[in-house]
């Protein structure tokens, strides 16, 4: 929990730990701090398992999880002067990830949870120094720490888990959240109050399996309240980061049909089945690698009535020959 | 028509006129053209108007576009040894475009139909020594070439618009196969009856407006028969071709709800949105340059009942300080 002082932000420095934790949006929920605009903050987020599970974890301890107690966001942090209305700019400062990751197939979670019934887990190693996850042996990722969760209190009262994103933000899985970028929030109470948690150590866009490289993590953002509308969550990418992600060479499975959901399923089962055939995976292992590694892309939804999706797999993460 | 030549395939050149252009897919037509597998293939293809539009056309010509009469593919190509389950290899060697190309909204038609009634029309000059596109004044794209449709006959008898792409192919507007890529067919019938047409100069993948700069090319594209299954089409994009095309930094506006193509919908309105209120463009415009420009991802497809889509729009195109 220093990643401020040595971003010279000493004068500074407001942090919040971990067990101000929740497990759900709550506009009344009381701030943990209070901060002018314009504030750096940093935070402590547990892992999406709260804890619940650790480096020695095995698939059965999956089986245990209370799933009542997933997914908590650290804050609220209340921002003065931000009024319902306004938006909420987060810059994305750093963030500084434990060594080690979790991800999991949970029993009825996932895009393909019917095919998918049983509890599998995999611990990787995160190397900070290396900028490297070793997923597993002969599978590597790149580092690209980013938070799941990050979002305001809605304007609904009572308590709504995180679980689900909003037009609040929250559980969007936004993997290009990472250092350098900044989101743009509309804010729906009173100082905005907003929290973040989540945090993934590496994730492909869509997060097929549900799970992502869960991974307890610090991180500092910016909070800056401006005087504009935007209707949904909006963010900022700096010029190269997207280049900077995707220089691997990739094999793209598309599925094609008149539900875009449908179509991402048979691009993923393409994606899958790729795995299994060229590097000799699991179905459990490469249906876990889509997730922390494939990108969904939309290629066309104008050709009525048949959508194009694509999931890209980057083949540099391949480290073994097939 | 000459690219072969000096590809250095002078002693296979194949090469087939737009005259032999269908607006059916139809496993009955006749071959234009039997190769051998490992075929390179030289292929004029019309715009996607089939030459109903040209440099001086204006709205109104969109209106009375013959509709029965769009979407034109060239071929068949008869791929000797080709059998129904095999993979047809279409290894894309070069696209040479002509000078221009447009861009419609054309009504009933494109993501956002019901809010765009009226026909626009936009022409853009193409300068393949700059590899621009000058889509409007301030509005300058990369060119970026490939072909919209692009696949086998079905196996079903009969006549089927070359409008709708399927499992086998056709109009699947994939903006990533590019010169070096390398796209994987399924093949429904002997020959597999190859054909490709609705060539782009550049296009943002979801193509939200309907049409992207549709403009006429010769391409050349290498034909190999593979034996080995794939349920949907599949396609190889070499290191470095994504990243290099995405150097830009980007705005991104986000669509979050249950359903992926009301999510989509909303990421597009946003970038409408923020094209307008940034660059002081029409709405039309805006709408036009989200379909040649901006990529839509999918960020979550978990977090139900909720999902994520990422309208990406590239702030580089915009030559005009806002």
């Amino acid at each position: 929990m220093r990643i401020l002082a040595r971003l010279g932000h000493d004068h500074s420095i407001h942090q919040i730990g971990a067990e101000h934790g929740s497990y759900v949006w709550d506009n009344s929920l009381a701030p943990a701090l209070e901060v002018e605009s314009g504030t750096a903050v940093e935070l402590e987020c547990a892992d999406a398992s709260g804890g619940q599970l650790n480096a020695q974890s095995t698939s059965d301890d999956v089986k245990g999880l209370d799933l009542t107690k997933v997914n908590p966001v650290t804050g609220p942090v209340y921002v003065k002067g931000a009024k319902p209305g306004d938006v909420l700019a987060v810059e994305i400062l750093e963030l500084r990830p434990h060594d080690w990751g979790w991800t999991a197939i949970i029993p009825d979670f996932g895009l393909l949870a019917p095919e998918f019934p049983e509890a599998w887990l995999n611990i990787s190693r995160i190397d900070a120094q290396a900028k490297t996850v070793e997923f597993i042996p002969g599978v590597t990722l790149p580092l690209a720490p980013f938070p799941g969760t990050i979002g305001v209190a809605p304007v609904q009262r009572g308590e709504h888990p995180t679980l689900v994103p909003t037009k609040w933000g929250g559980n969007m899985d936004i993997k290009h959240l990472r250092a350098g970028a900044t989101l743009y929030l509309p804010v729906a109470v009173e100082g905005a109050l907003f929290a973040v948690g989540d945090t993934h150590a590496a994730m492909g866009d869509a997060e097929v399996c549900g799970t992502a490289v869960e991974a307890a993590m610090d991180i500092a953002v910016r909070l800056t309240v401006q005087d504009r509308r935007i209707a949904y969550p909006q963010y900022h990418v700096p010029a190269g980061q997207l280049a900077s992600a995707e220089q691997s060479s990739y094999q793209v499975c598309t599925g094609i049909g008149p539900d875009l959901l449908t179509a991402a399923k048979e691009a993923t089962w393409g994606v899958i089945t790729h795995i299994e055939r060229t590097y000799g995976r699991t179905r459990e292992e490469a249906y876990a690698i889509a997730s922390v590694a494939a990108d969904l892309r939309i290629h066309e939804i104008v050709d009525a009535p048949n959508w194009v999706v694509g999931a890209f797999l980057p083949e540099a993460i391949f480290t073994e020959e097939p």
